[in-house]
Order: structure tokens, then C-alpha cells, then sequence
């Protein structure tokens, strides 16, 4: 270790010499930057926080009437992408439109009964959103409709409040009220500005749930599969495996019957083909044909009066408006509320998500505020027309995007469909089995498994692990709604823990250069005699300014200790590296304080190197800068070095 | 501008010529750290959460008995400081203890009177706890008993669930239970070590909660003061303003007679008198005397039958057991520890933050933990021995320090004076006037007035005032509780909005140097053409991914639009300065793997400038490092601009 310092000191003595020439940083002071009055400071503030986008921008210098039309194009978007259409992408969208339809209709019927709903509601809900969204909407993939997640999410939490078999009218109008405060709170958060909200549910949060809810809806779908009756109402792994066990326990034979009427029809519609971009519809339409086969079959059969589970009555017709059934009075409106108000929360991060990636890929960039007005216009409307909450699913998403849809016009097109659908072929799903809805959705919520980015938060990061792991059991072990709030607070607690304990680092010269780095990064980085040079690598705010402070001097005491076993020089200049700390606050400032007077009894010199503009700026409101002397803030660590190894008094 | 551009691009190249010699970095790559293994990496992040302040580190190489001794010492700092303890050091812990107790005695009774218990219970918890924390306490200065912050809280809580005059008993069994509660808080979380906790109650938040209570206390005193009978049992300002007018408005005469013979006795015992230090035993046993003075003319001239309010009965004797009226079961048993918990949290915030003030007055650091555990014991013993919850105030700790306290034997002298005054004197108190009590209480709360700190906090950061401001509007405008409430959630929303919307800023070459610093806080850097040189300000997290992808896009485009106007070269190269960014996660990778592709489509290239550690690490584990390329990787942005400017195509 001596060695390496002194190795370190010689370099140090070398650069001062023949580098005095050329680094002439003396003529620099630590710059500030123009003192900003309050009103601009805070404007400033807000500009970034809720309008970082700059969503004025495009009007400024406009005349009057431009300005309407992109106010206009604005608020619905498809006056933008629509004077642009062509008939190229119009057959794009045709294909991917009738793609969708025949993939969603299916998985409709499963969603709604997911959400203990009847199935036309289902149908009803990829009818009228998407046409909302196709007005309003920024993405041209995200493809409207239930979605598995919501729909398991949304049944737990109503039939803790109203059992739908016992009343499922007020089930039904309870389902509508939480719609339409989802659609309330996407639209005011998109108007509020307030998108933001949704970065702190994390990637690896998300994951975990996702995966857990698949698991959770894959055994739910036991209950069609198996054709039990007394099934659990609970989600959790524990009380579905019981519900199974104790099934096989007490009716063994006719349980094996059922299995054995229904498992024919359970054919697993093709897994989620990735592999092959060119066959994207085979897995896109094998749930429509497995449907028309089992229906089929089961129809001339007639299977159903063997025992076989089948769909039954789905009723006939567009969406009947359903505006009298929300409840706006009463017990039922504070618990829709705040059903509504979290069901809204999820599927907004989830329809942004899938936005955001499919964005990606194209190239362009959805505006999360304007999708969320439009998630949230969609669903208010959607309340009020017979319809849950809908938003955009990954899988019906990445089927819009592979067949070829351009625009949004793809949900115009599947939308049609759906229309068709239920003016007309509804009553032929009466014969369905319940089985082949049931493996559907199986084969729908495998694409809900994300192995290989949960890989990758394992390799990069374990603590972010660690919040995909805790999502995932708690929706496997416990529930929906646990899970996901260990998922927030997971989330939370990572985000608080890095502005609690901030990492630090000493810093060591870099030989034959002026740079100075981390010593455990850059093994070769030699420490400066006399000198500790400590980096701070996080804003000090009053979360961690003590903890800053006591850092500081465990470092200063530690190499105290090293200094006396090697003998080497006594440490009399404390250099602070403030380059990453982009924010100090008074808790900061008064840390500082406390720092420099205990330095001062030890008789060591408090310097401070490359302060950023906020944090000169408060050290000068502050009058620290006079406190500690403006010669003691350096423009660069290797400034400062410069300046003070001559004041060394055991110079090496 | 194109004359300071152009004039950079000089600078530039002349550096990079005469400066090849001298500035050989091309010798260094980015370091990386050695890899830990997952259990080093946990531990190493458990270690500088829980155990930043090493306290293992004593027991190194110890032999046994050795490290017994120091277990013990851990436990009960009695034994550290008790082994160095001298006779010169008494005689000033003897007047100190003396001097506290004159304050205290009367102080005790009006606090107790806060908190709605009976006056006696005030002085008890000026017994036990401060024996209890000289055993186990870690500060010098901090003196132990009621404050009024607490006592004020404590009587809100309380009187919502209990009325203190229909059942006094069930009221003081309640406040025991919180009592219990409070310590059983405290301990736990100086033995689970999370005392980080308390720091997410911000300096700003504290000023502010601390004057809004001062002022609701004060307004208190005015039932005391102008003897109402019918006071309101709300602590706003509106509320008991009302109560004052009313009582005006009913009883004017009544009222004032009330005033005229009440007001005699409210001499205000002196201001709280920090200019003279030679002097601090004037306002320290001011109360005292006030109160014999005006006590003795009450017993002399029977004021109390004129109706001037007394005291009345002061129980004697020590404390007796209360261990059997805890709540252990039945409803008040949640009640009394949710009050608890809050009661504990802030009596623990209090008295850390004033401890804290203290020891670094006087060059030593206390240890959080261990004055968790202190405090935390000491409120459980106090809770089974009739004493209500007890804390470091901050009047009586610099009442300590300025008389002289030098270990915490200064607690073990108040408190035997506590306890010859419960064995003797306590029925002199009967005749003590209400308003004397209450005019000591005014003046003792005027030292919660921190206008200095107010001040700073507006001049260095508005945010932080504005928390300030809320929490005091909060206390005063509506109630303790609420206050508090806003404070914490303002100060959360704060360390939030960091790490949503972090800084990013412009960096231009200081001419003469290879620095590259912020535009906006050094005028005179110069942007270089061709190049967008970045710099972000803060780990690259899941709330702020997309956030700084954005940002980034949008520095591009205003950057490209500048060109345009000025007949620029376009843009070939992005820098993104990594300094500041100490942390990046899965989102932030991902939000990178994006730009990176947007960026290529533009025929842009990413070259990243000074990884830190962790951020290498975790490129590297994800493998973005190779889909970069290694090369765009560099040391320094200055290297970045040195090794790529060559390949401008448009070079100037």
C-alpha cells in the first residue's frame, strides 16, 4: 500500500509540474447560475413536473383558426392520423381488425365470467371501448378490450362485497359503478396531469404480478376445467388446491366423469407462437375455431345433458344503456369508488406499459397524458353502455401489431365485428363448453409469464428481484389486491432507501492524469497523502443528511486508522467531490455545518470540489460559502488538490 | 452563438493537440469493481442500512471478559461514562440538576394539565424516566420529562376516545396504555435498527409543526388565563377563538372579572433569555419563584374564594404502580397503541433532533439506536410506574447545557429533587393560580418559535418552506394530528418529486480546459458542434425512466431546431454524462436500450461518458454494454469528445 501512495504522490508532484502549463483552471470560479426570481423558480418547477412534454409548444405563433383545429386534433387525435389515411393502411388495419375479432370474442366470454359477469358483458365491453379509443387514443397497436388481469382483479374485489349469485343485479350495477370511477380517475389523472403516479408501481413489481395473476387465473380456470360446482371463492394457491383436493375426496368417481366429458373439449388452442412472425394467426384464430368445433360438437352431440359445462344463455343485441344502474347514492357508491379507483390505477399502468413498448418498437412516442384521458373517457362511456373495464392487453395488442394494424383504426374494425357478433351469432354460443373457454384463457394468461425479464432483474439488480418475487407470492399466496400492494411498497421502500443511504465513495488519483476516481472501480487509482477525498453520490437531502455526515467521518476515521499502522501522513484537508449531488436542502446545509465544526477541532480543512448549480446557489443563500471561505470550492477535485498539497505541513 | 460555438470547437482542437501529450487516458477503461457474490452484495447493503455505525466493530479481537464488559457498556452507557466520572464534573451536573428542577416542577404541573391527567402525573414522569435514561442514554445535555409538543398531542388524542371529566380513570388507564405503547414503539425500533425511519420527518416540517403547536398550546393557556369554565376541546385557532368570544359575549362581566383577578398572577416569568449566557439561571428558575410568590399571596389573601383558579389537589407521595391499569385486552387496547405509535414516533423525533443539536454543540455524536432503545425503556418503566410520555425537550436540554450539565448524572440530581418535592411539598401547590401555571406554559413555548430557521429555509429552498408553512397552517388551522400528517406527506412528495423529475443539464467546454461543465451555471462553456453532451442528475430509476429518456429526446430536438435556425452541422453524436447517475435498474436499462434505438434511426450515436460502479455493473449484466459497444464507453466526456470528434463528417 505505500508504495502504490507514494507511486500515487510522485504522479500527483509530476502532473502539478508540467501541467501547470496547460491547466490553467485558475481562472474559472464555480460558476452560479443567474439568480431566477420565485415565481420563475416555481414555474419552473411545475413546467417540469406535469407539463415536461410541452404540450403548448406546437400552438405558439399559430394564427386563430390553426389553433382550434389543434386543439382539436388535440383532444382527438384521429383528426390527426385520419387526414392522413390511406387505403394501404386501411387493409392493414382490415386484417388486423377481423384478426382480433375472431381472437377477442372468445376470450370475452372467459373474461366476463371471470369477473363473475354475465358474457355478453364481456362482448359489450370490445364494442363500445374501442370505438372511443380509436377517436382518442395516441397508440397505433394498443388493441381495447377486458383484459385477464383486471377481470380477475375486479371480481375478487366486488363479490367481497356483493355475491353475484345471490343478487347479481347489484353485482352487475356494483361492477358498473367501479367502471365508471375507474374511467373518472383515468381521465382526471390525464387531466391533472398527474400520469407520473403510475412510474412508481416498478417493471419488476409488474412483472411479479403479472406472472402471479396468471397462475391465479390458470387455477381459477379448474373450476370450468373440471366441472367443479362448490368451487372456492377465495384466489390464493392454498384454498384453490383444497377446493380441488376436497372435490377428487368427495365425489372421486363423478369428478373423474366430469374430467372425462370435459377434457375432449379442453384442446389447447395453440401456444402463444412467438417464433414464427408469418404464422401470427394461427394462435390468433385457433381459440374462434376451437370454439366453432367444441360448439359444434357439443350442439349435435347435445354433450350438455351428459354433464358437460357449457356456456348457456348469452344474450342477443348491442349494449343497452346502463347510466340508471351506477350507483351514485348509497353504501354501494363510496365501496364502487374505491374499487374503481384501484381497478382504474392497474389497468392504466398496464394499457401505458404495453403502450410504451409497442411505441418503442415503431419508433414514436404515445403521450401517457392523452392516453390516459382516453382510457378514462372510454371507460365512463363504457359504464354507461353495459361495459366493464376495458383496457389495452398485451396479447390482443401484440395480434394487432403482428397482423399489420397501422392506426387505431384496427379497434374500429374489431369493434364492427363484435357488433355483428352480437346482433346475430351470440345464441350460437349457447353450446359452448365452459372447458374450452377455460383452456383459452390458460393458453391467453401463459403470454402473462415474463421468464426472461424476470432473468434479467435477477442478474442486474436482486433488490428489484426481490419486488418481483414479493408481488408473485403475495398474488399466489394471499391476493390480488396483496400483491399488489406489497408490489407498491416494495417499490416505495427501494426508491426511499436510496435517498436514505446514498453510496459514497473515496476517490483516488488516476496516475498520470488530473482525474480522480472511485478506488474500488479503478483498482490503479492511487489515494493523495494528507488527503481524504470523499464523494457523495445522491442529493443530501434531510433523509440522509446525518447519515451523510456520520459516512463522512466513519471514512475520515477509518483512514485515520490506516494511516496510523502505516504511518503515513496525518490527514489535514477533507475534500468533498459534490459533482453528483445535484440537490442540497437546509437539513443538507446544517449537516455541513455540523461536519465543518467538528473538522475544525480536529484541526482538517473542509473542501468542497465541483458544486452543481443548485447546490452553490443554496450554499450561497445559506452564507455557508463564507463560513468554510469561497477559496475552499474548487472548480474540479484535481483543482483542489492542486491548490492545497502545498499547505501539507508534512509534504511528502 | 455561432461565434462562442465556433470559439469552443478552437479551444477544442487546440486542447486536443497540445494536450495529447499530457492528458493519456486512453491508457484507462471504464473500471469495474470486483463482482461480489449475491450474500457479500445483500450484506453489504443490509450492513449500511441497519448497521452504518459499525457497532460491532469494538468486539474485534476482544477477549471474552472483555467484550462482556463492553456488552454491558452498549447496554448501559452508565458504566462508560460512570468509570471516568470525577467530583469536577458533579459539581456542575449538581447545579444543572438543581437549576432543571426548579423549571420543571412548575412546568410538570401545567404539562400534566395539557394532556388533561392530573397534576401529580407531570411531576412523576419527571421522576422515574430521567433515572431511566442516565442508565441508558447516550446524550450529555438531553433532560427527560413531559414536553408540551407531546402533551398536547397526547390530550387530543385521548380526549377523542375518552372524556377526561366523566371517567378520569378510564382516561388516565388509557394514557398509560399509549404510554406503554410509545415505549414498546421506540425500543422496537431501536432494536430492529430502523431509527432511519424518523428521518423521513423533514427539518422544514419540524420547524413548522413545532411553531403551529406553540401557538395552539398558547391558545390553550387562555382557558387557564382568563379562567372559562366552558373551553372548547378543539385545539384550531377558529374553534377556540369562538370559545373565547363566546365566553366574552355571555359572561363579559364575569370575564373580566376573571381577568383582573386572574391576571396578577400571570407575571411572565422572563423571556427565554439566550443573549447572556452568564445569566441562563434567570429565566431557568424564574417559573419557580413566580410560583412561590404567587402562591403564597393566594394562601395569604384566600384569592381562590374571590374566584381566582387554583390548582387544587396535588397528590403526594412517590409514584405509585399503574402496570395493572394498562389496557391489555378489550377495544381500548387498539386504541391506545395506534396512539402510542404516533405519540412515540414524534416524541422520538423530538428528542433525537435535539440531541442530535447538542452533541454536535459540543463535538460528539449520539448513537440513534441506542437512544431509541434508552428512550423506549425508559416510557415502558414510566408507563407501570403512574408516568405518562416522556422525552428530551429542548428547553430544559439547553437549560442543561448552559448550567453546566455534563453527563447525564445532571438527570439523576432533577430527579431526586423531583422526588423530595412528591414526598414533601407537593399540597403547597394546592394554592399555585391557574393563570401563573399558565403564563410559565406561554413562556416555555415561545422557545418552539424558530423564526431564524424559518427564515433560512425560505431563503434556500421554497419547496421546503412551503412544507414548513403547511405543517404550521396544519396545526394551527385545524389540528395536531392533521399537521403532522401534512407535514409528512409534503416531506414524502418532496424526496418523491426528486426522483420522478431529476435534473438534467447541457454541458459545454470551459475554453482552455478539458472540463465540460452545466451551460446554464458556467455562461462562458462553449457547446461543441456536432455533439449533445448530457448530463444527468440522479440515479435512473423506474419512476424516472421514461422521464430522462424524454428529457433526453427533447434536449436533441430543441438542439436541432437551434441548428436549423443557425445553419449548424447536424448533430452526429449524443453524450450522455454518467457521473451523477450512482444507480440505474431494470427501467432505466430498458429506457436506454430505447433511446438507443431511437437514436440510431437518426443516425445518431450514444456514447456514454464516466459510469460509476454500480451503473457499469449492471450495463454490463444486461448486457448493454455489447450492444453499445465497449468503445462508447469512455472515461471522460472530454475523451468522449477527443475520440469521436474526429469522426464528425461535417468537421469544422
Amino acid at each position: 500500500m505505500p508504495r502504490a501512495v507514494s507511486d500515487g504522490a510522485d504522479n500527483l508532484d509530476a502532473d502539478m509540474d508540467n501541467g501547470a502549463a496547460q491547466q490553467q483552471h485558475d481562472g474559472y470560479n464555480v460558476g452560479a447560475p443567474p439568480k431566477k426570481n420565485l415565481l420563475a423558480e416555481f414555474a419552473g418547477t411545475v413546467k417540469e413536473t406535469f407539463f415536461s412534454d410541452e404540450p403548448m409548444r406546437r400552438y405558439k405563433g399559430q394564427p386563430r383558426s390553426r389553433k382550434l383545429w389543434l386543439a382539436l386534433q388535440h383532444v382527438f387525435p384521429v383528426f390527426e392520423w385520419g387526414s392522413q389515411y390511406t387505403l394501404a393502411k386501411f387493409k392493414g388495419d382490415l386484417i388486423a381488425g377481423l384478426t382480433l375479432a375472431s381472437l377477442v370474442i372468445p376470450q370475452d366470454i372467459g373474461y366476463a365470467k371471470l369477473a363473475n359477469l354475465p358474457p355478453e358483458i364481456g362482448l359489450h365491453s370490445s364494442f363500445v371501448p374501442p370505438l372511443i379509443y380509436a377517436l382518442m387514443g395516441t397508440s397505433r397497436e394498443l388493441a381495447m378490450g377486458p383484459v385477464a388481469v383486471i377481470s380477475l382483479l375486479l371480481g375478487t374485489l366486488l363479490q367481497e362485497e356483493i355475491d353475484p349469485k345471490k343478487n347479481p343485479l347489484d353485482y352487475r350495477r356494483l361492477a358498473f359503478t367501479a367502471t365508471f370511477f375507474a374511467g373518472v380517475t383515468q381521465a382526471a389523472l390525464g387531466f391533472c396531469r398527474l400520469g407520473f403516479i403510475i412510474a412508481f408501481l416498478s417493471h419488476a413489481a409488474i412483472i411479479g404480478f403479472m406472472a402471479g395473476a396468471a397462475i391465479t387465473i390458470a387455477l381459477q380456470q379448474l373450476k370450468g376445467f373440471l366441472g367443479i360446482a362448490n368451487f372456492t371463492k377465495k384466489t390464493d394457491i392454498i384454498s384453490v388446491m383444497k377446493s380441488v383436493w376436497g372435490n377428487v375426496h368427495h365425489g372421486a368417481m363423478e369428478l373423474a366423469d366430469n374430467i372425462d366429458r370435459s377434457i375432449i373439449f379442453g384442446i389447447p388452442p395453440g401456444c402463444q407462437g412467438k417464433k414464427n412472425k408469418k404464422l401470427f394467426w394461427v394462435p390468433a384464430i385457433a381459440p374462434l375455431i376451437s370454439v366453432i368445433i367444441s360448439t359444434l360438437f357439443v350442439y349435435i352431440t347435445r354433450a350438455d345433458k351428459q354433464g358437460v359445462a357449457i356456456v348457456k344463455n348469452v344474450k342477443k343485441g348491442i349494449n343497452p344503456p346502463s347510466a340508471s344502474l351506477i350507483f351514485f347514492t348509497g353504501p354501494y357508491l363510496l365501496k364502487g369508488f374505491k374499487i374503481g379507483v384501484v381497478a382504474g390505477m392497474i389497468s392504466l399502468t398496464e394499457a401505458i406499459a404495453v403502450g410504451r413498448t409497442f411505441a418503442g418498437l415503431n419508433d414514436y412516442q404515445i403521450d401517457g397524458n392523452k392516453e390516459m384521458l382516453a382510457l378514462g373517457t372510454m371507460n365512463v362511456v363504457g359504464s354507461m353502455t353495459s361495459c366493464y373495464i376495458a383496457t389495452g392487453g398485451f396479447a390482443r395488442s401484440a395480434v394487432n401489431c403482428m397482423a399489420g394494424g397501422k392506426t387505431p383504426m384496427s379497434n374500429i374494425v374489431m369493434s364492427t365485428v363484435v357488433l355483428l357478433a352480437l346482433l346475430w351469432i351470440t345464441p350460437l354460443f349457447k353450446y359452448t363448453p365452459n372447458a374450452t373457454i377455460s383452456s383459452i384463457i390458460i393458453s391467453a394468461v401463459l403470454g402473462l409469464f415474463d421468464f426472461e425479464s424476470a432473468y434479467l432483474i435477477w442478474k442486474v439488480d436482486k433488490l428489484d428481484f426481490m419486488a418481483c418475487l414479493g408481488a408473485f407470492l403475495g398474488v399466489i399466496f394471499s391476493s390480488v389486491e396483496y400483491g399488489l400492494l406489497i408490489a407498491v411498497v416494495i417499490s416505495l421502500i427501494k426508491v426511499l432507501l436510496h435517498v436514505t443511504r446514498p453510496r459514497t465513495a473515496l476517490l483516488g488519483n488516476l496516475p498520470r492524469t488530473i482525474i480522480y476516481r472511485n478506488v474500488e472501480q479503478y483498482p490503479e487509482a492511487t489515494k493523495v497523502p494528507g488527503m481524504l477525498i470523499v464523494r457523495v453520490d445522491s442529493a443530501i437531502y434531510f433523509t440522509n443528511s446525518n447519515y451523510v455526515k456520520e459516512r463522512m467521518l466513519r471514512w475520515l476515521r477509518d483512514e485515520e486508522e490506516h494511516q496510523k499502522e502505516q504511518k503515513l501522513p496525518k490527514i489535514e484537508f477533507l475534500i468533498v467531490d459534490l459533482s453528483p449531488v445535484n440537490d442540497i436542502d437546509t437539513s443538507g446545509i446544517h449537516a455541513f455545518k455540523e461536519l465543518l465544526r467538528t473538522l475544525e477541532k480536529r484541526q482538517i480543512q473542509l473542501i468542497f470540489a465541483n458544486p452543481g448549480a443548485a447546490v452553490i446557489q443554496k450554499l450561497r443563500s445559506a452564507k455557508f460559502t463564507e463560513l468554510i471561505g469561497e477559496d475552499k470550492i474548487c472548480l474540479t477535485v484535481g483543482d483542489a488538490v492542486k491548490k492545497f498539497a502545498p499547505q501539507l505541513t508534512e509534504n511528502v
